[in-house]
Protein backbone atom coordinates (compact mmCIF):
# COMPACT_ATOMS: atom_id res chain seq x y z
CA UNK A 1 0.00 0.00 0.00
CA UNK A 2 1.44 3.37 -0.95
CA UNK A 3 0.27 6.65 -0.32
CA UNK A 4 -2.96 8.05 -1.02
CA UNK A 5 -4.03 11.91 -2.24
CA UNK A 6 -7.27 12.94 -1.03
CA UNK A 7 -8.59 16.00 -2.76
CA UNK A 8 -11.50 17.60 -2.14
CA UNK A 9 -12.00 19.75 -4.89
CA UNK A 10 -13.49 24.01 -4.90
CA UNK A 11 -13.11 27.00 -6.68
CA UNK A 12 -12.22 28.67 -3.65
CA UNK A 13 -11.15 26.16 -1.41
CA UNK A 14 -9.36 22.90 -2.59
CA UNK A 15 -8.71 20.40 0.21
CA UNK A 16 -6.07 18.04 -0.01
CA UNK A 17 -4.50 15.51 2.30
CA UNK A 18 -2.00 13.12 2.33
CA UNK A 19 -1.91 9.30 4.58
CA UNK A 20 -0.62 6.31 4.66
CA UNK A 21 -0.57 2.72 6.02
CA UNK A 22 2.38 1.88 7.85
CA UNK A 23 2.51 -1.50 10.28
CA UNK A 24 -1.39 -0.75 10.57
CA UNK A 25 -1.52 2.64 11.48
CA UNK A 26 -3.04 5.47 9.27
CA UNK A 27 -0.47 8.37 8.88
CA UNK A 28 -1.04 12.09 7.82
CA UNK A 29 1.62 12.91 6.22
CA UNK A 30 0.60 16.42 5.14
CA UNK A 31 -2.46 17.93 4.71
CA UNK A 32 -3.82 21.57 3.52
CA UNK A 33 -5.72 23.60 1.68
CA UNK A 34 -5.11 25.75 -1.99
CA UNK A 35 -6.63 28.55 -1.86
CA UNK A 36 -8.26 30.96 -4.53
CA UNK A 37 -8.38 34.90 -3.90
CA UNK A 38 -11.98 35.63 -4.24
CA UNK A 39 -10.68 38.73 -6.00
CA UNK A 40 -9.20 37.28 -8.84
CA UNK A 41 -10.67 35.94 -11.96
CA UNK A 42 -11.50 32.03 -12.75
CA UNK A 43 -8.96 31.30 -15.09
CA UNK A 44 -6.76 32.60 -12.63
CA UNK A 45 -8.16 30.58 -9.59
CA UNK A 46 -7.87 26.94 -11.94
CA UNK A 47 -4.10 28.15 -12.44
CA UNK A 48 -3.67 28.48 -8.87
CA UNK A 49 -5.56 25.10 -7.94
CA UNK A 50 -3.70 22.95 -10.88
CA UNK A 51 -0.13 24.90 -10.20
CA UNK A 52 -0.59 24.17 -6.08
CA UNK A 53 -1.22 20.40 -6.89
CA UNK A 54 1.36 20.20 -9.17
CA UNK A 55 3.53 20.67 -6.14
CA UNK A 56 1.83 18.16 -4.06
CA UNK A 57 2.29 15.81 -6.71
CA UNK A 58 6.05 16.49 -7.18
CA UNK A 59 7.03 16.79 -3.81
CA UNK A 60 5.09 13.86 -2.56
CA UNK A 61 4.39 11.25 -5.29
CA UNK A 62 1.28 10.11 -4.06
CA UNK A 63 0.59 6.65 -5.65
CA UNK A 64 -3.18 6.90 -6.12
CA UNK A 65 -6.46 10.19 -6.02
CA UNK A 66 -8.96 9.59 -3.94
CA UNK A 67 -11.61 11.85 -4.87
CA UNK A 68 -15.63 12.51 -4.21
CA UNK A 69 -18.18 11.28 -7.02
CA UNK A 70 -19.89 13.76 -8.92
CA UNK A 71 -22.75 14.39 -7.10
CA UNK A 72 -26.13 16.63 -7.72
CA UNK A 73 -24.97 20.17 -6.93
CA UNK A 74 -27.58 22.47 -5.75
CA UNK A 75 -28.20 24.57 -9.81
CA UNK A 76 -26.33 24.14 -12.32
CA UNK A 77 -24.41 27.35 -11.63
CA UNK A 78 -22.32 26.00 -8.69
CA UNK A 79 -22.46 22.66 -10.36
CA UNK A 80 -20.24 24.17 -13.55
CA UNK A 81 -17.87 26.52 -11.02
CA UNK A 82 -17.44 23.36 -8.63
CA UNK A 83 -16.79 20.96 -12.25
CA UNK A 84 -14.21 23.65 -13.70
CA UNK A 85 -12.13 23.04 -10.27
CA UNK A 86 -12.86 19.25 -9.80
CA UNK A 87 -11.94 18.73 -14.03
CA UNK A 88 -8.33 20.69 -13.06
CA UNK A 89 -7.83 18.48 -10.39
CA UNK A 90 -8.58 15.08 -12.89
CA UNK A 91 -6.84 16.56 -15.36
CA UNK A 92 -3.87 16.97 -13.07
CA UNK A 93 -3.62 13.73 -11.45
CA UNK A 94 -4.03 12.02 -15.47
CA UNK A 95 -0.81 14.44 -16.07
CA UNK A 96 0.85 12.72 -13.32
CA UNK A 97 -0.03 9.51 -14.33
CA UNK A 98 -1.68 8.63 -11.16
CA UNK A 99 -4.43 6.09 -10.90
CA UNK A 100 -7.78 8.31 -9.69
CA UNK A 101 -10.61 6.50 -7.44
CA UNK A 102 -13.83 8.33 -7.01
CA UNK A 103 -16.23 7.86 -4.01
CA UNK A 104 -19.91 8.58 -2.60
CA UNK A 105 -19.97 11.17 -0.27
CA UNK A 106 -22.50 8.54 1.54
CA UNK A 107 -20.06 6.05 1.37
CA UNK A 108 -17.31 8.04 3.03
CA UNK A 109 -19.37 9.05 6.15
CA UNK A 110 -20.67 5.70 6.17
CA UNK A 111 -17.21 3.81 6.27
CA UNK A 112 -15.78 6.73 8.84
CA UNK A 113 -18.75 8.08 10.91
CA UNK A 114 -21.33 4.66 10.49
CA UNK A 115 -23.85 6.27 8.66
CA UNK A 116 -24.47 8.07 5.27
CA UNK A 117 -25.38 11.11 6.82
CA UNK A 118 -23.34 11.99 9.02
CA UNK A 119 -22.16 15.96 9.78
CA UNK A 120 -19.30 17.29 8.73
CA UNK A 121 -18.01 18.10 12.12
CA UNK A 122 -18.26 14.37 12.84
CA UNK A 123 -16.48 13.69 10.22
CA UNK A 124 -13.48 15.54 10.85
CA UNK A 125 -13.91 14.61 14.69
CA UNK A 126 -13.11 11.17 13.24
CA UNK A 127 -10.43 11.81 10.87
CA UNK A 128 -8.50 14.00 13.93
CA UNK A 129 -8.70 11.01 16.13
CA UNK A 130 -7.55 8.42 13.33
CA UNK A 131 -4.82 10.67 12.26
CA UNK A 132 -4.14 12.20 15.96
CA UNK A 133 -4.45 15.85 14.44
CA UNK A 134 -5.12 19.12 16.45
CA UNK A 135 -8.25 21.05 15.08
CA UNK A 136 -8.43 21.79 11.95
CA UNK A 137 -9.28 24.70 10.47
CA UNK A 138 -11.55 23.50 7.61
CA UNK A 139 -14.02 20.65 6.65
CA UNK A 140 -12.09 20.90 3.01
CA UNK A 141 -9.05 19.64 4.61
CA UNK A 142 -11.19 17.17 6.67
CA UNK A 143 -12.90 16.16 4.19
CA UNK A 144 -9.85 15.69 1.94
CA UNK A 145 -8.34 13.84 4.34
CA UNK A 146 -11.39 11.43 5.14
CA UNK A 147 -11.39 10.33 1.51
CA UNK A 148 -7.78 9.49 1.94
CA UNK A 149 -8.34 7.32 4.80
CA UNK A 150 -11.10 5.52 3.02
CA UNK A 151 -9.02 4.62 -0.09
CA UNK A 152 -6.10 3.58 2.19
CA UNK A 153 -8.59 1.53 4.32
CA UNK A 154 -10.28 -0.06 0.93
CA UNK A 155 -6.78 -0.98 -0.73
CA UNK A 156 -5.80 -2.22 2.15
CA UNK A 157 -8.74 -4.68 2.33
CA UNK A 158 -8.29 -5.82 -0.95
CA UNK A 159 -4.97 -6.45 -0.72
CA UNK A 160 -5.27 -8.82 2.49
CA UNK A 161 -7.91 -10.39 0.94
CA UNK A 162 -5.55 -10.84 -2.06
CA UNK A 163 -2.79 -12.46 -0.39
CA UNK A 164 -5.62 -14.67 1.41
CA UNK A 165 -6.50 -16.10 -1.55
CA UNK A 166 -3.18 -16.73 -2.20
CA UNK A 167 -2.43 -19.21 0.74
CA UNK A 168 -5.71 -20.74 0.41
CA UNK B 1 -4.48 42.31 -33.82
CA UNK B 2 -3.23 39.02 -33.26
CA UNK B 3 -4.19 35.65 -33.70
CA UNK B 4 -7.32 34.55 -31.91
CA UNK B 5 -8.30 30.98 -30.71
CA UNK B 6 -12.02 30.54 -30.08
CA UNK B 7 -12.96 27.40 -28.10
CA UNK B 8 -16.08 25.17 -27.45
CA UNK B 9 -15.46 23.20 -25.19
CA UNK B 10 -17.48 19.68 -24.41
CA UNK B 11 -16.18 16.22 -22.64
CA UNK B 12 -17.12 14.36 -26.10
CA UNK B 13 -15.75 17.22 -28.68
CA UNK B 14 -13.87 20.46 -28.00
CA UNK B 15 -13.71 22.71 -30.97
CA UNK B 16 -11.29 24.53 -31.58
CA UNK B 17 -10.70 27.71 -34.49
CA UNK B 18 -7.85 30.35 -35.53
CA UNK B 19 -8.84 33.47 -36.96
CA UNK B 20 -6.99 36.33 -37.68
CA UNK B 21 -7.88 39.89 -39.35
CA UNK B 22 -5.07 40.98 -42.34
CA UNK B 23 -6.03 43.44 -44.20
CA UNK B 24 -9.43 43.87 -43.00
CA UNK B 25 -9.95 40.30 -44.55
CA UNK B 26 -10.86 37.56 -41.43
CA UNK B 27 -8.49 34.69 -42.19
CA UNK B 28 -8.95 31.45 -40.90
CA UNK B 29 -5.82 29.72 -39.69
CA UNK B 30 -6.94 26.29 -38.43
CA UNK B 31 -9.79 24.93 -37.32
CA UNK B 32 -10.93 21.24 -36.14
CA UNK B 33 -12.10 18.99 -33.15
CA UNK B 34 -10.49 17.51 -30.00
CA UNK B 35 -11.97 14.08 -29.62
CA UNK B 36 -12.41 12.15 -26.27
CA UNK B 37 -13.25 8.42 -26.82
CA UNK B 38 -16.96 7.79 -24.88
CA UNK B 39 -14.84 4.41 -23.79
CA UNK B 40 -12.15 6.26 -21.96
CA UNK B 41 -12.79 7.45 -18.37
CA UNK B 42 -12.96 11.07 -17.70
CA UNK B 43 -9.91 11.49 -16.58
CA UNK B 44 -8.37 10.38 -19.30
CA UNK B 45 -10.40 12.27 -21.58
CA UNK B 46 -10.26 15.76 -19.96
CA UNK B 47 -6.21 14.18 -20.46
CA UNK B 48 -6.52 14.54 -24.10
CA UNK B 49 -8.55 17.59 -24.45
CA UNK B 50 -5.58 19.98 -22.18
CA UNK B 51 -2.49 17.79 -24.15
CA UNK B 52 -4.70 18.70 -27.74
CA UNK B 53 -4.49 22.36 -26.91
CA UNK B 54 -1.26 22.35 -25.13
CA UNK B 55 0.07 21.26 -28.86
CA UNK B 56 -2.37 24.15 -30.63
CA UNK B 57 -0.76 26.58 -28.29
CA UNK B 58 2.65 25.45 -28.82
CA UNK B 59 1.75 25.54 -32.86
CA UNK B 60 -0.05 28.84 -33.41
CA UNK B 61 0.88 30.66 -30.04
CA UNK B 62 -2.16 32.62 -30.07
CA UNK B 63 -2.75 36.02 -28.60
CA UNK B 64 -6.25 35.67 -27.01
CA UNK B 65 -8.67 32.86 -26.56
CA UNK B 66 -12.54 33.25 -27.08
CA UNK B 67 -14.83 30.93 -24.78
CA UNK B 68 -18.67 30.97 -24.50
CA UNK B 69 -19.67 32.41 -21.09
CA UNK B 70 -20.68 29.84 -18.52
CA UNK B 71 -24.39 29.40 -19.23
CA UNK B 72 -26.90 27.45 -17.09
CA UNK B 73 -27.16 23.66 -18.26
CA UNK B 74 -30.14 21.62 -18.81
CA UNK B 75 -29.46 19.75 -15.37
CA UNK B 76 -25.94 19.62 -12.93
CA UNK B 77 -25.31 16.54 -14.30
CA UNK B 78 -24.14 17.62 -17.76
CA UNK B 79 -23.28 21.51 -15.92
CA UNK B 80 -20.90 19.32 -13.92
CA UNK B 81 -19.50 17.10 -17.24
CA UNK B 82 -19.21 20.33 -19.23
CA UNK B 83 -17.71 22.62 -15.87
CA UNK B 84 -14.67 20.08 -16.26
CA UNK B 85 -14.29 20.19 -20.13
CA UNK B 86 -14.65 23.89 -19.31
CA UNK B 87 -11.98 23.62 -16.74
CA UNK B 88 -9.19 22.14 -18.67
CA UNK B 89 -9.63 25.01 -21.33
CA UNK B 90 -9.15 27.82 -19.00
CA UNK B 91 -6.46 25.80 -17.19
CA UNK B 92 -4.38 25.44 -20.31
CA UNK B 93 -5.02 29.00 -21.31
CA UNK B 94 -3.63 30.48 -18.17
CA UNK B 95 -0.54 28.27 -18.02
CA UNK B 96 0.42 29.72 -21.56
CA UNK B 97 -0.25 33.13 -20.62
CA UNK B 98 -2.97 33.68 -22.82
CA UNK B 99 -5.31 36.66 -22.12
CA UNK B 100 -9.34 35.23 -21.94
CA UNK B 101 -12.37 36.50 -22.96
CA UNK B 102 -15.77 35.62 -22.38
CA UNK B 103 -19.03 35.96 -24.64
CA UNK B 104 -23.12 34.74 -24.06
CA UNK B 105 -23.79 32.57 -26.78
CA UNK B 106 -26.64 35.49 -27.44
CA UNK B 107 -24.12 37.80 -28.09
CA UNK B 108 -22.32 35.67 -30.73
CA UNK B 109 -25.62 35.20 -32.91
CA UNK B 110 -26.25 38.63 -32.37
CA UNK B 111 -22.68 39.61 -33.88
CA UNK B 112 -23.07 37.29 -36.50
CA UNK B 113 -26.62 36.22 -37.73
CA UNK B 114 -28.50 39.16 -36.62
CA UNK B 115 -30.24 37.96 -33.89
CA UNK B 116 -29.70 36.19 -30.53
CA UNK B 117 -32.03 33.09 -30.88
CA UNK B 118 -30.32 31.89 -34.23
CA UNK B 119 -29.84 28.64 -34.65
CA UNK B 120 -26.37 26.51 -35.36
CA UNK B 121 -26.93 26.04 -39.01
CA UNK B 122 -27.47 29.37 -39.52
CA UNK B 123 -23.80 30.39 -37.71
CA UNK B 124 -22.03 27.51 -39.42
CA UNK B 125 -23.51 28.86 -42.57
CA UNK B 126 -22.30 32.53 -41.84
CA UNK B 127 -18.35 31.31 -40.58
CA UNK B 128 -17.94 29.30 -43.90
CA UNK B 129 -19.22 32.37 -46.05
CA UNK B 130 -16.86 34.52 -43.69
CA UNK B 131 -14.49 32.47 -43.97
CA UNK B 132 -14.30 30.76 -47.13
CA UNK B 133 -14.68 27.48 -45.80
CA UNK B 134 -16.41 24.10 -47.19
CA UNK B 135 -19.13 22.31 -45.31
CA UNK B 136 -17.81 21.95 -41.71
CA UNK B 137 -18.02 17.78 -39.86
CA UNK B 138 -19.72 19.62 -36.49
CA UNK B 139 -20.97 22.73 -35.24
CA UNK B 140 -18.39 22.53 -32.20
CA UNK B 141 -16.12 23.47 -34.89
CA UNK B 142 -18.16 26.72 -36.50
CA UNK B 143 -19.33 27.39 -33.01
CA UNK B 144 -15.71 27.61 -31.57
CA UNK B 145 -14.67 29.49 -35.30
CA UNK B 146 -17.92 32.16 -34.45
CA UNK B 147 -16.35 33.20 -30.91
CA UNK B 148 -12.81 33.89 -32.73
CA UNK B 149 -14.60 36.03 -35.67
CA UNK B 150 -16.30 38.03 -32.77
CA UNK B 151 -13.47 38.51 -30.84
CA UNK B 152 -11.09 39.68 -33.47
CA UNK B 153 -13.87 41.95 -34.71
CA UNK B 154 -14.62 43.61 -30.89
CA UNK B 155 -10.60 43.70 -30.56
CA UNK B 156 -10.31 45.61 -34.31
CA UNK B 157 -13.18 47.74 -33.47
CA UNK B 158 -11.53 48.87 -29.91
CA UNK B 159 -8.26 49.30 -31.73
CA UNK B 160 -9.48 51.66 -34.53
CA UNK B 161 -11.78 53.68 -31.78
CA UNK B 162 -8.83 53.94 -30.17
CA UNK B 163 -6.78 55.26 -32.78
CA UNK B 164 -9.08 57.56 -33.45
CA UNK B 165 -9.07 58.74 -29.96
CA UNK B 166 -5.64 59.41 -30.66
CA UNK B 167 -6.21 61.17 -33.61
CA UNK B 168 -8.68 63.77 -32.57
Amino acid sequence: MGLVLGIDPGSHFTGYGLVREVDGVLRCIAFGVIEGNKKDSMPKRLLDIGLGLQEIFQQHKPDAVSIEKMFFAKNADSATKLGQARGVCLYESARFGCPIFEYAPTEIKASLVGHGRAEKEQVQFIVQALLGLPAMARFDMSDALALAIHHVRIATTRKRMKDLEVLT
